[in-house]
């Protein structure tokens, strides 16, 4: 299931490493429009989280689930997961702009909420979710997966906590995307009121990413755009977009996503990610050292000792599945704040509703 | 001479290919405040251009040249260089606040200007230069060596040409480069007054090659930013810049140079140029592949066949310098036009003009 040919349907899968006990968590999945469903379900499961309900309303999707994770038993709607005292968290991959909603039907229902990115499509999605957040104490947290299922980004992550390359001037990041057979993604992935636009979608890992790399804890845009340069058949697909922020701490952003992954590349993007501090710099090559190795996972730290290449593949794992749960039974936020969640999304808004459209 | 460990001082040789005999194309050099001079001469003669004289009104710089070039005699001044009726073109590298104004100088001499980069300080300077070219006839051409005379780029330069990637969508250039031993470096190094800002001055490069890569002929600066966050002693040093534009084609471009080179990267700066098209994208390693490789000249292509590394050192030569010349003999435009030569100084001022303080 681990595919790389299209980021659609690409699920990583770690090393088991539970921090609970059998039954101690439970959880169920619901809508499962978006293949990160899958990449979600992996993680709780290695986790040590028991996957016992899935909903959504197209049999057929249901039913494909059940044959990955036959211990998912199919509920008939929603509510009876949301009625479910045994369920803690419900994760979803709705239609993004479905997401919002959602989550608050979940919470309302006092349970947590783990959806896919993007987590909203519009800034009043975003503040119902806040003010339902804030009267029932539950988590809206998103599958930021770019870095939190990705082990080079999580080693980076780490590194510039430790103060590595010092203090953290600038990150660039780049999230090509590939379209694949533009058949096969759903009608929705072409509809700009329901994707939420190329920042606002694919756009929300980079800025997750800016606020953690940085520690800015807010931002301005500064600049952004977005345009459809190659793709008139569906005229409200952007396939090309970019930002810069300027983070509350000084540090700036400049990010770059995009639909242009050519046919040639041996996987779905050739993501990247360049951290700039005073004292080095740190490179990730996360799923491909393009025209060097097929392994993704490459992280190239340039400091005053010198240049070091380090595969990390197999070397990490994924601690931020563990961390949720834990934060879910204990009320902690170790794996992510709320205000940091929020902010990553509300600022993939932000860039959005300021691009200027190019073409 | 063509080392590598700081860019001030980086004079790449290339072989050696004249366009004209012995005698056809005659030269000299002054003031030599830069050693990009090294460069520029290197380019000149490897062209079949022949050093006729040099001036500097510091003897040891003289002194120095000479023993490079012992071909080259003294001159007492500029203007007996200007003076000689043999001289066709003058190449010089003074503090950039000088360059334009003596630009002016050498063209109502009626001789043609070959000025390291950044060619000016101010919009004021660049229109005085414009309003010279255009009742003398003279050349002011500029030593923008981060494309000219670095063969990857060069190659880059011919691959979009031929439309291997497709229409160019947008252009990230990172421009990092080594201060070294702070005290090796002339004082107006650190005086904003005379370098002009870091955008101004190293990031003249980085426009140039937008201009080049996506076939825009104008761009507006859509964000900006310069900042001193690690030099404190020196505090009209900018160590960090960076810059958005939109082309008049459409096209974007992300430009970031910044004084942070850690010691140990293994030559003076990490430089990148990045460019997407609609049918594949280019990546250069310019000076290094860091971590990989310590030759420069690194190409990365990626396209619908595949990915495909290619180094090309020693492949493709500098070819800028031979057409100069013959633009400066036959009065033609093919090495490049004087509109895009002024363009990308404007572009590097206005950016310079349009940044935000940050730190």
């Amino acid at each position: 299931m681990s595919q790389k040919s299209d980021g659609m349907n690409y699920a990583p899968q770690g090393k088991p490493s539970p921090v609970v006990k059998p039954g101690e968590f439970i959880f169920a999945a619901a809508h499962l429009d978006h293949g990160h469903i899958y990449g979600q379900c992996n993680g709780l499961l290695e986790a040590g989280g028991e996957l016992a309900l899935v909903y959504d309303p197209d049999p057929a999707k249901v039913k494909a689930f059940i044959e990955r994770y036959p211990q998912a038993k199919p509920a008939r709607s929603l509510d009876e997961i949301l009625d479910s005292p045994d369920i803690r968290l419900v994760t979803a991959a709705a239609i993004p702009s479905e997401r919002g909603p959602i989550g608050c039907r979940v919470m309302e229902a006092s349970k947590d909420y783990f959806t896919d990115k993007t987590p909203f499509t519009s800034l009043d999605q975003l503040d119902q979710a806040k003010a339902v957040v804030a009267r029932t104490g539950r988590k809206y947290s998103v599958y930021y997966s770019e870095r939190l299922h990705v082990e080079s980004a999580m080693f980076a992550t780490d590194l510039v906590n430790q103060g590595a390359i010092g203090r953290v001037i600038q990150v660039i990041g780049l999230g090509p995307h590939r379209i694949g057979p533009k058949e096969n993604r759903p009608r929705w992935f072409y509809e700009k009121a329901k994707y939420g636009g190329i920042l606002c979608d694919i756009g929300s890992h980079q800025f997750e990413q800016f606020l953690t790399f940085s520690g800015a804890t807010d931002a301005t845009v500064t600049q952004a755009a977005v345009g459809n340069f190659n793709n008139p058949d569906t005229p409200e697909l952007e396939d090309f977009g970019e930002a810069s922020l300027l983070g509350n701490n000084g540090s700036s952003n400049y990010i770059r996503v995009d639909w242009f992954t050519p046919k040639g590349l041996s996987t779905w993007g050739d993501g990247r990610t360049t951290i700039l501090g005073t004292k080095g710099y740190i490179e990730l090559r996360k799923y491909v050292d393009v025209g060097r190795d097929k392994r993704g996972d490459n992280v190239y730290i340039v400091d005053d000792a010198g240049e070091r290449y380090i595969n990390v593949a197999g070397q990490v794992g994924f601690r931020y599945f563990g961390e949720l749960i834990l934060d879910c039974l204990n009320r902690t936020e170790k794996a992510m704040t709320q205000a940091h969640t929020f902010k990553a999304a509300e600022l993939c808004l932000r860039a959005q509703l300021a691009a200027r459209k190019i073409s």
